[in-house]
């Protein structure tokens, strides 16, 4: 058993597999890390009706490859009827005219994500992602031989005008403009969201340069004040705009259910590198029926509450206990707060106590391919408890205390 | 709406999205087309029972992205409760001393073979496959930018023989010799299997030539005759083979359930190129109380009866009906018979003809690269009920005859 088999690994593999932060060996009292959601607000009663009705209603079908009355289709784009389901509301909600055709159901919304980078990004195309953003879909687009540029963020989410900038620097590089990765609304990892006008440019440029736009939106639905804007979907006039979501924070992310909603021949191109046998029969027709049966808009109420609730305790916290050594702005929703460390803070310090505290938040050069964003640090609220928000807030305030100059 | 999307697809997505056959339009009365198990193999008051456990029992962690208690790599890898159950099993089975580290769970087997696919073949490398077999995993391995060959195979599955003087042809080309994928057990679409003695010589070239072995081993256990040979998995000393399995042949394929065994370092690779977040943790979990509760055992002696019921009623019919337009060998597993259509028989008119009986079989040609096997069909039988497969096999007769010189 003494062969070298790294040494036959493709290049793909190189990297070898991923190490897992926090490692198992650190003891976290207060994870603030991973934007998990929390399994106090997953609908587990209905969730074991409804599986209960599927087996017992639909039979062995329920367990099958796909549905014998549609057929293959839905080996590769799943189920027909969570489509439709999933169709009827996007309809209501977006103002589209969308059917099951208009969809690809993956697992969770990052399967999603690394299909569309396969199907539209490779080498010599210039791709854009904003400069702080979600690190799998930053790498997957990588992972496609494309050159990918990271164009900045402000308050008001993706400079579109730097983006311009970028499109054109990178034509003149010879490189072909293909496809923009936005978090339009709570943008990851810094929870703004992008201002209709904004939109609005934004889509002018894809129109232009014949940009696919990737709006990866996950958090739309979870928000806890303010005005939800339009998403770039629903005012997307070309067909160039897809959009990922999945039910992993408004349900529950054991599911691994996912989706990309666009026009067919963008679902068509995600179909046509998708390399499994589509997402569980069973799971599928379970959340079929409950978007039927009416129970996602209370489910999501549900969460806003719980979830403002978080949020309030820790930027109250935050101010109470952190306020001389970090900035943030405060998210009208989403998992996440994105703070700044002040100069007087040295990390390489502060991490050593931080973590002596057992609080663990993610730290941001995790959110850039340039290792930029060491001042900064991305604290989840969704898993912890209103109190160990509170708690893990002081105690992280203790330790920038200690190791502030 | 009227931009040409498709013209924006990357290569890999260049074919566009996957055609369906048979077309929903063509109506079919006699299915013989697909490994679809028999639904009402399905252990679905089991399933049911061990569903309503898991939620119960576990509550929310059981339908998280990971066990908090195990951690992140369970996004990876999967639930290591199952993964240590079937390392359990192979243990027993294959007179292994695995653990949890040795698999990686996935979305259904087809998932193992892209992981495996772009873990260890790339541009440069020679990969080799049976020259009839499944396709899906021969285009994951085209897909690498890899030279995919095809070697022959006779009764006794691959020639090895062949392999060796294809591994030198490679090699003399400026290839790397890198990975070869076979289906030793109940190969498909063939049905044959590998004898000992093959299976020693096999694993000696790939010693001698650090070839990666991929065993697609899902159709193993549902043998109806015959001796188990041992798994190549059982045999290797070197950690280079590596061992596709799933659940969705012997408990239900909408479970999306599969895996990969191997060596760590083997199960890494896969690790480093998967692009999703791992399975569900709800099902996973489901299935670990399976194994763990012994029924897999039982479920796979009803399946044998089964299926070997059915696999007979198919060979005395197409001995009654069609022996004078085709031959074959009778398998002793598996779900396929290989039907090879005498030289009478013109397959232009005759698959008019079956089709107009409502009889589908899988035309040959869709288990090669180079548009051979015409002269072949797989049936399968595991779907239709012995009734049908009388009835089928009889039309499929009346077609051949009409259609024969």
């Amino acid at each position: 058993m003494s062969r070298d088999i790294a040494s036959l690994y493709a290049p793909a593999a190189a990297g070898g597999p991923p190490l897992f932060f926090p490692s198992p060996e650190r003891p976290i009292f207060f994870n603030f890390d991973q934007g998990n959601p929390d399994p106090a607000t997953y609908p587990l009663d209905l969730l074991e009706r409804l599986s209960h009705e599927v087996l017992e209603e639909v039979g062995g079908d329920a367990l099958s490859y796909f549905d014998p009355d549609t057929g293959y289709e839905e080996l590769v784009y799943g189920f027909r009827g969570l489509r439709t389901a999933l169709a009827d509301r996007l309809n209501v909600r977006d103002g589209r005219d969308f059917d099951a055709d208009n969809l690809i159901l993956t697992s969770g919304a990052v399967q999603a994500l690394s299909l569309a980078a396969r199907a539209f990004a490779g080498p010599g195309d210039a791709v854009f992602i904003e400069a702080v953003t979600f690190p799998y879909a930053s790498s997957f687009l990588a992972g496609t031989g494309a050159e990918v540029v990271a164009v900045p963020v402000d308050a008001d989410g993706l400079d579109v005008r730097a983006l311009d900038d970028a499109i054109a620097a990178a034509a003149a590089r010879g490189l072909r403009p293909k496809l923009v990765y936005t978090i339009a609304t709570f943008q990851l990892p810094t929870g703004m969201s992008m201002p209709h006008a904004r939109r609005e440019r934004l889509l002018e440029l894809a129109d232009r340069h014949d940009l696919v736009v990737i709006e990866d939106n996950v958090y739309y639905d979870l928000r806890y004040d303010g005005e939800s804007p339009p998403t770039l979907l629903s005012m997307d006039e070309t067909g160039l705009v897809m959009q990922s979501d999945s039910f992993s924070k408004t349900v529950a992310p054991g599911l691994r259910l996912g989706w990309m909603v666009g026009h067919p021949d963008v679902i068509g191109g995600l179909a046509a590198v998708r390399e499994d046998l589509g997402v569980s029969q069973f799971l599928a027709r379970v959340m079929a029926r409950y978007l039927e049966g009416g129970h996602h808009g209370p489910q999501v109420a549900t969460l806003q509450d719980v979830y403002r609730a978080k949020r309030d305790a820790a930027v109250t916290a935050l101010q109470e206990h952190c306020s001389e050594y970090l900035t943030f702005r405060v998210p009208e929703g989403s998992f996440f707060l994105w703070l700044e460390l002040g100069d007087g803070v040295d990390w390489d310090r502060a991490a050593e106590a931080v973590q002596r505290e057992g609080v663990f938040c993610r730290p941001g050069e995790r959110f850039t391919d340039d290792g930029s964003g060491r001042q900064f640090l991305r604290l989840a609220f969704s898993l912890p408890s209103v109190d160990e928000i509170t708690q893990g807030i002081a105690a992280l305030g203790r330790a920038l205390r200690d190791s502030s100059t």
